[in-house]
Parts: C-alpha cells; sequence; structure tokens
C-alpha cells in the first residue's frame, strides 16, 4: 500500500522578503521639565520627527494609554509601531514583533504565528470552529442569524473567543503575549467573513446570491473585541463571491497560480470546493456545492479524521489492506479512506459506473439497503461491522459529481480538455491526504498522469501568511480578487446534464 | 438695581460658512442579478465612482453592516456619509445631517444639537456633570483613579452615559435620532479630556504638570460607546497645558482673540480660571486656581445658580435690595450674589481692604467669627440668616487673587500696563452673570472703563460649534493650539509676592 505524500505547509515558512505593514522603531523622548511643559504625546512627536523623519502622524487612543506610563517606566525610552501613518502601539522595546495569520475555515480554523521581522512562522495550531454546534453547514448557521441580531451576535461573539484563544495559545507557546502581535489577517469563506464580521448574510443564501462585502477591510482589532496590540488592525482579503470568498483569493496567491502563464488548476476540496483555472493569464472560478461527504458526514460509518479513522485502503485480489490514523483499531472511515473505499470498489468491479452495487461475496443486505462489509462484527470483536452502503454511494457519487463538474465548466469556458492542464494542484487539509490514484479512478479528478498532480497543503495559510508579510502580496491579493471571474454554475447553460454524467464512475464522457 | 446684561450664546447662531467634515450624497446602486454578482460594497463604489466621482473610499464596518438591508428597503438608493475618503455611514435620504458640540465642564455639561448644513443651532441644553458625585474638584476625582483602572473606568463610563443621555434629549427635541448624529466636538478642560479617555492622569498632578495628550485627536465614536452614526467619530480639540484644556483653545476660536492685532484679554472664570491675553498678535495664557468659591462652594451660604440663589444684591445707605432666581423667596447666595456681597460690603466700609470686617450694626459674632447679616432669622420667618463670614471673605480673596495675579503675570510678561487693554472678555456661565461693577470694584479685574469689557457667554461652546461646522476653524484651532505660549504661574519669579498683592479688595497695587 503506497502512502501519498503528505504535503503540508503548516508549520513551514513562506518565501517572501519581509515588509509587513506594520514597522517599529525605537524612540527617545525628552523628559518634561518646568521649562518644558509640552503635553508627552507632543514631545514623543518631536523626537520622532527629529530621530526618525516621522513627521506626519496619528495616534490611536489605546496606544496613547500607554504612552506617559511607560515613558516614566522605560526611562524615556520606547517602542513606536507605525502602521502607515498611524501609531498603533507604544510599548517596552526590543518586544517580538509578531503577526498572526487566520484561515479560518467552516470546520476548522487554522492559526499561524509569524515574526514580523524575519518571516518565520514561530508556531501553527489548528482548532475546531466552535459554531459547529450551531450547525454542522453554514446554511444551517446563516439560517439561524437571518432576522436575529441575537443569534448573529451570538455567532460572531463563539468565533471571536475562538480567534482569541488561538491567540492566546500561539503566543504563550513561545513566551510572548497577545499584545505582541501587531497585524492580523484572516481568510475565510464569505460565510464566515459575514458571520465574524456580523455582516448581513440574508442575500448570501438568497437568489441572486452576493456578498454585502467583497472589497478588502481593515478592521480595528479592538473593534472586534480581539485580543492584539492596543490599535492592531486586523485585515480582511476581498471575496469574490457568495460562495468563493477570502480563502479562495488566498489560495490563488498561496500557490502562485495568479502569476502563471500555463495552464493550471488549482482546487480546495470541502463542503463547498471552490477552484480556479489559470489560462492565458486570465484566472476563472466556480464553487461546487461538494458536500460535507469527504468531511465523513453523511456516511453510515465516516468520522472526521481522528484516531482510529481508516485514512486508506486497498481492496485488490479480495485482499483488505488499511491504514488508521495512529494506527489504533479501526473505527470507521475519514474522508481520504472513504475516497479510497469507493476507487477500490469500483476498480474490484463491485460497484459499477452508475454506482451501483453488485452481488458480492461481501456485499450483504441490512436495514433495506446493500452495504459492501471491509470489516465485519467479528473482525470488529462485536462491535458493529465498517461498511460502505449503496446509500453513501450515492452520496459521493453527488459530491464527487459537483467537483467534476465544476472542473468540466470552468474548461469548456476556456475552450479546453483535460488534458491542456499542464497542473492541477491540490490544496486544502483533505486534499493533502486523498489519494490521486483514487480521485482518479471515481472520475472526480481528470485522468493526467500523476506528475501533473501537486498536493500543496494549506495553500490558503500560504496566501494569508504572504499578506501579513509583505505589503505588495497583499496589494497582489487585492488585484487577484478583481481578476478572477466568476461562474455562477447555475447559470451555466447545460450544467445540469453536465452534473449528472459528472456523477457517473470512472472516466468520464458525457452521455 | 441695574440687572447686568445677559449675554447668552447659548442657543444662538454662530457665524460660519458651513464646510463640515462631514458631506452627505445620494446613491443609486445598480440591483444584483444573475449576469451581475457584484457585492452590495461593489456596487456602491461603482455608483460613488460614477455619479459622485468619489473613486477611493474605505468604509466603516458599522456603516457596511447597515448597507445591504437598506439598500433592498430603500429601492437601491440609499446615502452615503463620506468623512474625508471614509464612508462612516450608509443610511435613508433626507435625514437629518446633524452634530453635536459639547463643552464637557467640571461641573456643567452644554450641548449644542447643529445642523450641518445651514449651520443653525437646532437646541442646545445644560446638565450637570455627574462625575460630580465622585469629586467636587477634579484633583479629587483625580486622584480617585490613580492607580485603579476599575475607578479610571467608571469615570469615564459615568461621563459617556451623560453625553450619550445628552444626545438622546437633545435629538428627541427636534424628532430625530442620535444615528443622524454624523460628528461630534467635545472640549473640555485637561482632566476632563483624559478622564474621558481613560488616558493617564498622574502626570497630571505630579510635578513638572504634563498632559498625557494634547494634540487634536478623532476617536470613533463607537470605541467610547458613544451612539451616534455607525462610524462617527468625535473630534477632541487640542489641549494647551495640563491646567489649560481644550475649552480654552475653544473660547479663543469663540471669542475670535486669535484674530486681534490689538491687545485684549480673554478669561473663563471657574474653578480653574483661564486666561489668555492677545498682543502684538502673539497669545499667552495662564491657569489660575481660583477654586470654587463663585460656584457657591466653601462659602457659608453659597449655593449653586438655582431657584431661590441671591444672584444680585446692592446694599448702600444701610438699605439692602436683591434679586433671587426665579424671583422666589431667598435661600443662599451663588456666585455672582456672593461677588456683589463682597463688592458692597467692601465700598460701603464694612470690609477694609484687608478683608477684614469692621464694627456695623449688622456684624455680629457667631461660632467664634464676625459674620455680616444680609437676611436675619426674623426676615427669614425663622429660618437661618443669609450671611458672609470672615472666612468666607478670606476664601474670596483667594480666589479673586489668584484670577487678578493671573492677569497681572500675564500684562507683565508682555510689559504692559492695564490700560494697555484695549478690551476684556468675560466668557464662561458665571461670567456672563457677574456685575463687571463688582469684580472691579475688589479688584478682580482692572478698573477699566466699562465699555471696554464684555460678556461673551459660552465662547467655548461657540468654539466648539464652529470646528463642528467648519473644517477651517478646525485647523485654526490646531494652529491656536501650537501659538498659545503657556506661562506656568509657579515658575514665574515673585509670583508669591504678586499673589499676596492681588488679595487686597480695592484698587491694585503691589506692596
Amino acid at each position: 500500500l503506497s502512502t501519498p505524500q503528505r504535503t503540508q505547509v503548516e508549520g513551514q515558512d513562506v518565501r517572501v522578503t519581509p515588509d509587513p505593514p506594520v514597522k517599529c522603531l525605537e524612540v527617545a523622548v525628552e523628559p518634561p521639565a518646568a521649562d518644558r511643559l509640552r503635553a508627552d504625546d507632543e514631545r514623543l512627536r518631536d523626537a520622532l520627527s527629529l530621530q526618525h523623519h516621522v513627521a506626519k502622524v496619528t495616534m490611536d487612543t489605546g496606544a496613547l494609554r500607554s504612552l506617559s506610563p511607560l515613558l516614566r517606566e522605560q526611562n524615556w525610552t520606547v517602542e513606536v509601531c507605525l502602521r502607515g501613518e498611524e501609531c498603533i502601539s507604544v510599548r517596552i522595546p526590543g518586544r517580538p514583533v509578531l503577526g498572526l495569520a487566520v484561515d479560518l475555515g467552516t470546520t476548522k480554523i487554522a492559526g499561524y504565528l509569524v515574526d514580523l521581522e524575519t518571516g518565520h512562522t514561530l508556531v501553527s495550531q489548528g482548532v475546531m470552529n466552535p459554531q459547529i454546534a450551531y450547525g454542522e453547514d453554514l446554511i444551517a448557521r446563516i439560517t439561524r442569524t437571518l432576522g436575529s441580531p441575537v443569534e448573529a451576535k451570538l455567532m460572531q461573539r463563539i468565533i471571536l473567543a475562538a480567534l482569541n484563544g488561538l491567540a492566546e495559545d500561539l503566543c504563550s507557546r513561545v513566551n510572548s503575549q497577545t499584545s505582541d502581535i501587531l497585524e492580523e489577517v484572516v481568510v475565510g469563506n464569505t460565510a464566515m467573513h459575514h458571520l465574524l464580521l456580523r455582516l448581513p448574510t440574508e442575500q448570501l443564501v438568497m437568489a441572486p446570491y452576493v456578498p454585502a462585502v467583497a472589497h478588502a477591510l481593515d478592521v480595528r482589532a479592538r473593534d472586534l473585541q480581539l485580543s492584539l496590540a492596543a490599535g492592531a488592525y486586523v485585515h480582511f482579503l476581498p471575496n469574490v463571491a457568495a460562495f468563493v470568498g477570502a480563502d479562495h483569493v488566498a489560495m490563488i496567491l498561496g500557490t502562485q497560480l495568479w502569476r502563471r502563464d500555463d495552464t493550471a488548476l488549482a482546487l480546495d476540496i470541502g463542503t463547498n470546493t471552490e477552484i480556479c483555472l489559470a489560462h492565458g493569464g486570465r484566472l476563472s472560478s466556480v464553487s461546487c456545492a461538494s458536500g460535507p461527504a469527504f468531511e465523513g458526514a453523511h456516511i453510515r460509518h465516516g468520522m472526521r479524521a481522528a484516531a482510529g479513522a481508516i485514512e486508506h485502503l486497498s481492496y485488490r485480489d479480495n485482499e483488505l489492506e488499511y491504514q488508521t490514523i495512529d494506527d489504533v483499531p479501526a473505527v470507521g472511515l475519514c474522508g481520504s479512506g472513504i475516497l479510497d473505499a469507493l476507487a477500490q470498489l469500483h476498480l474490484a468491479g463491485v460497484v459499477d459506473r452508475h454506482g451501483r452495487m453488485q452481488e458480492h461475496p461481501r456485499v450483504r443486505n441490512a436495514d433495506g439497503q446493500l452495504e459492501f462489509v471491509f470489516l465485519d462484527e467479528r473482525e470488529r470483536d462485536g462491535g458493529p461491522a465498517i461498511t460502505i452502503t449503496q446509500r453513501d454511494i450515492r452520496e459521493l457519487q453527488l459530491a464527487k459529481g459537483a467537483i467534476r463538474a465544476g472542473i468540466q465548466v470552468l474548461l469548456q469556458a476556456e475552450n479546453l480538455k483535460e488534458d491542456d492542464l499542464d497542473e492541477v494542484l491540490i490544496a486544502g487539509a483533505f486534499g493533502s491526504y486523498i489519494s490521486i490514484d483514487s480521485a482518479i479512478a471515481i472520475g472526480m479528478l481528470p485522468g493526467l498522469p500523476m506528475h501533473r498532480y501537486r498536493q500543496v497543503g494549506n495553500a490558503a495559510g500560504t496566501g494569508a501568511r504572504l499578506t501579513l508579510l509583505s505589503r505588495e502580496q497583499r496589494r497582489e491579493a487585492w488585484s487577484i480578487a478583481s481578476r478572477v471571474k466568476y461562474i455562477e454554475l447555475a447559470s451555466v447553460a447545460g450544467f445540469e446534464t453536465l452534473f449528472a454524467a459528472s456523477t457517473y464512475l470512472g472516466e468520464y464522457h458525457v452521455t
């Protein structure tokens, strides 16, 4: 059994020359005296002008609150953190210069604590999105908030609490404090962006489906009750469409897809799968409602990627081999295992190209439907069998069909064939773990040579870090958002037929 | 008995061409459609650019929260309120365009609701500063907050609650809402400024006495929990010194003292009395610790200006005439009445120039000290007599001496004599009610011809309104703050002697 390459960017460094939006300057301020009674802030301005030729500064009130005591404690030498022409923090000289990049997913939140001077990622961490308790999918969460400001505030508060907790955890792991964080970048899908900022969401879920806000935003962290440096900002990258968010922009930046002049595809597979095609210097994107099947939801023995989940399996010559997370006894199938399972059953002829389960020694009827038994009750010491049911297969066909139809729409719009793709980049946590072989075998991905595929890990997180570290990369992200041509699948002529054809297993062909 | 002229600016209009920092533009936004899926904010930007040639806009998050529902409710036409390049509010077209000017005094808060388009003051109102419950004078309030962030937050919260209440009252009187207020200007002394913004105050009350912050500030109202339009700002005019605040700058602007090329003096009499001398195009200022005697505090039968307070009196040929507020029976003496009382007693020879009370049929010994009886127990139907005690006179000598010494220091610094003063402007609520005659009689003010005196009412409130209405006036205020030469009385050579000489009643002469 070949273990797929696990290309993770988590914790890896991004390659960019640091030019962050916040710079820190040490300033020696003249103490006041009977003949020098100008205010502390005025003498700080004098010193900034004389010592650093910084003449025009606005001072954040939060930063001003710490100035007077700090000057006196620090013997009149302090560090001033400037963001453009604004002083966002006054602090003890020599503190860490930190930034926080956050990839805010529907299910998971990934945080990266970055040294803004060296560009190094010091530490990273993933936590669950606590909104899950209020709705597995985004539509459920949005529905809760519609017409209820109280629910909208609750949704916002729990996500902000999670972000504060994440920042604290990350900082404590490097013996620093959240007040050392001078800038934060958040990327997420449009719905998470709106829920976090408590922006109206109704127009996201009602035709014709548009974001309230797509433009990039700088929001004072304090205004969101996020605890960073006194006057620090949170930068939100721009959204593209109601279901193509800033995380997609960050992925395009993180994969460098925007730079390419060949033909390449980048996908981030999730409950929604966003796909971008670069061709002839143009970028076009779609969002596919692939559903939660690949996160283990709505699958009989599906589960999240956790200890005991079968993450890979092969079934050849009636021989089952599998590998579980943490090598503990199997308790279910996570996304990559489910994908392998379907691929293996199809290749073994147990499931035909229509998705129909055939007669087979391991296929049995249970609760009125057929199921293929990977591990039976005996093999699980009396525990429930681990199976794939006929209904699971239908669910997976819809998921993979949505993704494949999205790819085909993008190719058709540029008049391309699959084979014209020079490279396909698979981003995201799930995408990092799947067997490309299996994805090709069931027809979720085009049948291209393996070397044209690359699994790039959390490219959205990489993009977030790039825009945290580099003002040029941030401008690039803004430009990407306006360059991306969004294609609404529902308005594509013949999409229903295309989607139906895409649900077939195996090689792709429109019936 | 001559009634002094009551020159009040409250409610009067200020004369300036309105050019407020916030402008409102009506914008018709294209509705979204299947082939027009750009976000609401992006289509608003398109419309602003096309219809108003406004290309570069940042949007406040608060303003963005109302955009999407409002566009749909208002049939895609909304009003955008721009402050420079920032959209601070999106609202129903045609709402009132209001501004709020606040003169934040130690004792009283005056609010003026202004129509930013016409420049008219719609309604004004004074309320007590609720911090009084936590300390009559500023030093007491500051002392509470030192080393106690909880007390500092409390001090801030109660003043903010008062400002919110004031805004609500003013708006309800013209059938509008606080969300119609698009800009607020607050002027106050440096201590009130710092307490409101929760800035450090320790350096205000410890030598060498400097403000934490003097520079003008724009603070988001939301950041202070002030309820105005979504993204509205509160502008704080600059301070000059620890005891010369933004209200002094506003007074200089409101009296137009800064424009003069003759020689003029402007005073705002209060617990602290700030005085500015304009001469040869220069401005110099002092702050005098005149104490609360003129507010009726620390005076045996003193009281605030309220119903029943004797506000004016004459005592000639053993005949007492007096006038009470609201013409109800007398219950005590307010500041202007106290000033008259001392002047009349001095002129009648009952109190000599040293402040010593002489023998007189109406002078009696009570509780070990002499007192002059204006109304005895019989005249008050058995109630306590209304008197002026020897101790009251000492208190008043200190108060008037502080003010007069301040005037003399300013004149000396410019090598001027009293008679060189072309005009003396008396600002502030107390200054509006006093008899200039009396103030001259006791030697609080120089013995100039009456026509050189002008009582100008709440000039600080006028200055606040000017800077609310006009960006040019705002720039002028900033310039005034940097032009004012602050003279610290404690560091003036021979100040003690000068002060002692200034406590004598009657004509001024240094002993």
